[in-house]
């Protein structure tokens, strides 16, 4: 009975089985309302995501000198919490992806197909100027003398540098995306689509602790595009392709090291071991 | 069995029944117990919300000059970790509204009766105003002297900026409701009831956190209401306005959206896409 | 098949049984070795509540002078965050209550035996005492210096003000205690006894972000007594019945709303409102 | 069906079943990938901890002067949240130790064999090198400046003090592994895999929180070995020992009071009592 309708036990070897790999291209998928759905929901959270984010970082900006600003906590909390939340509300609809960095480590698994991936950066790189286009319509003045929260490498640090804290960062922001969507762990736990936002959210919390010193964190090409894009100065551009090169690095790292590494070899092996945790 | 009952899987494309939108008056109701139980659950609620919530305001501002002090992140936390924490406690009594806007949001997709909204919206302002009243019987002097936890556009901000927020923000947090409560969620995952409130709580903290230094953060008019009476002078009243306009606003949209858009087309459509997360 | 075993499904309505008070006294309880695991239990949990929320405040009233001091929002978080984690390790050891108002509570509401909630009362207490002894054993003159953690009225608050605020603290926390572990909640989610103890510590982590400038907060007999122990000096003592009297008042309040209100009516109606959240 | 599969009902006494203890020396796991893939996800893992964790502390220690500073609360929530996140990620692969403390207690508890605790605790420790080796390749001058991140007991406190944290803050994390992964626990709670992260990683939180300003916090050998080998200067040398005996002692205590104290006694003893929550 249970295995027939395949939820509820997790001793029983049978109940998981591999996805196919997504085509490369699903011309069926472009006809359906699904798809577009999928790309609105992709814009509107990528926009609330900066809107709220951004706002954040210019706010912190303006009470620095004071005690009672929310600092770098804050600010990497907004970038966390934000996302432990549109995860959670775009999950179903769209896979809950809202970075580039994403799509792209979750369309070399093959678990999305390139019209899908290419729809969604650019509806993510869309909604992030319209989300940081809102915070300068609310707030235009603080906004241009607050640094428009673009993402540049800080005074101190070296290229390589910047360049390196995109790449780990965006490591452990896909590595647990990975880690949390494996299907295996879909197969034990069926509640996982509800659990997974949080240690997501908490991902992109921690990494924004560690590097907002060095480069005010990227790790989603659509956070700095959108910056970039709407502050339209020589320090939004000029590095530009840090946090694109970065990100996108070490979304390819972590999705090789899911799929080359902690996949590989048998179910049945890494069931032996399930009983530590 | 399984399947008769509803719970457990989700791979069944049966197992999803969309509920019947609430009529909009139901006369039965009225006779029920389970029907007043909601609405003092809605009071006591928040009430609780208020006296917390302001009780952080008022300290934060007194400790404003010394680092101790919670700051704009400890206010944030306190809005949002009390939504968290009576939306768990509330959630299967009155459905855990906790905000007029809320209440409004889910009367225009029928998910509550006229007579229930209205009476919600009655016990959360007059249980904001106990709230914030109880916060001013405690600390009287220290309550009219940091400025009794009233909403209004700070300096530097237009009326339409301190509008917008309100709007964006309530969207954000209404936005999230909806996601949480899908029926096509609880059909799939049978404790979503049980981990809803943790991303509403959030969204609300997030919300705060972007939004304090505009307008002190509304997105619930009880709040503003409740502060505005207890405090009773010219700056909780003359933009009282923006904190029914805006946060009615911004459920009229959110829901708009996940009813117009994200629900619209066919569970199967969906399904196909639900393995990304 | 379900239905035989009482778990999963959550539409139907014989799966809910309301268990029978406990006792007043069961002398069965004594003679088993699960009590005393259970008193030890409760020991432990509050020897180590005490020592790191203790060592917490003396090392935040050390750093005040300096920005990087936790202040008062890293105070409230040691005292919820041990909560949690402590509800969650001795849930299914003793019920986890760390705190004779929570016991009290359950006693009250016939959740627990007489001779369980005293011995239960003894041990938290004693535990008290030796996790701030601990805290005095390893900084000894810090500890003296910076206040020993006791609980007391703050300046500018009345005494009324001091116990209103303890009795409204504890009342949130023990409706947070009594809907996380209301048995129609556990009927529906069989798995509430593992998520429960996030909105407990929640709640907790709020009640002091308010009420640390009043008086410290107490909203735990054991904490302020354990504290006065150790500190032995009048601040400790002179107040230490507000610390007594509030809880127990306050836990008193949530036992009878949720028993008299909330739980009052019948399942049956309850459900039909069960569709909001 | 349920009894056989052994998920989802908590009702019936029959579906627990203790697991047998691990062999010292299981010669078959060595020829398995999932040996080595599990001690490769310990390495990475155990990198990427040190690799965000000690760039906070450097961070931290940078802004101190500055309000925005992450300050202690940073750096607390940069140690438990990406021990959040990692024992999230790898639960499934390699039980999520990342820490030869939690991998000792275990081993002593027989829940892994010797060579996988040898080989656990030498990836630990490799993986630890290298995370504190990649924040000093990205900002040398600041991790030499800013006191690399090394342990050791602060001014004014004994070294009987150190010690003494070193043990109990382990011991709350130990004790925190063992009640998240009790298979009774798990026999009642299908789901506790997912769930059990969010606890340990709070419980390193909160010992964070407290002990930082007394040792800056080891509870984990290979965080203080990896710091010490890449500062590489007195400091994180001379008091060494305390961060291996005080973490080692205290998971062995914790081990002991898990096994000899909780787990005693008969499951239907246990059983009278899990009403309470």
């Amino acid at each position: 009975m249970v295995k027939q309708v395949g939820g509820g036990s997790h001793h029983h070897i049978k109940d998981y089985v591999d996805p196919a790999p997504s085509p490369l291209v699903d011309a069926g998928e472009l006809v359906r309302w699904a798809f577009y759905r999928a790309v609105i929901a992709e814009f509107v959270a990528t926009l609330l995501f900066l809107y709220i984010a951004v706002a954040v970082v210019i706010g912190a900006s303006r009470e620095a000198p004071n005690c009672g600003g929310v600092g770098i906590l804050g600010i990497a909390w907004s970038f966390g919490g934000m996302i432990f939340v549109l995860v959670y509300c775009t999950a179903g609809i769209s896979g809950g992806h809202i970075n580039p960095a994403v799509t792209f480590g979750l369309f070399l698994a093959r678990k999305v197909t390139l019209p899908r991936a290419l729809a969604y950066i650019v509806a993510q790189c869309l909604g992030a100027i319209c989300g940081v286009g809102l915070v300068k319509g609310f707030q235009s003045s603080f906004y241009e003398n607050y640094g428009g929260g673009v993402n540049h490498v800080a005074p101190g640090y070296s290229v390589g540098a910047g360049l390196g804290a995109e790449i780990i960062g965006t490591f452990v922001l896909v590595y647990t995306v990975f880690s949390a969507t494996d299907p295996k762990r879909n197969a034990r736990d069926s509640h996982v689509p509800v659990l997974a936002p949080l240690p997501i959210g908490f991902a992109v919390f921690m990494v924004h602790l560690a590097t907002i010193p060095i480069t005010g964190t990227g790790i989603n090409p659509a956070r700095s595009f959108g910056a970039a894009v709407i502050y339209n100065r020589h320090t939004g551009w000029h590095q530009q392709w840090i946090f694109w090169v970065g990100p996108m690095l070490g979304a390819a790292l972590a999705a090789s090291y899911h799929q080359r590494v902690l996949r590989a070899g048998r179910w049945k092996a890494l069931q032996g071991n399930s009983t530590h945790l």
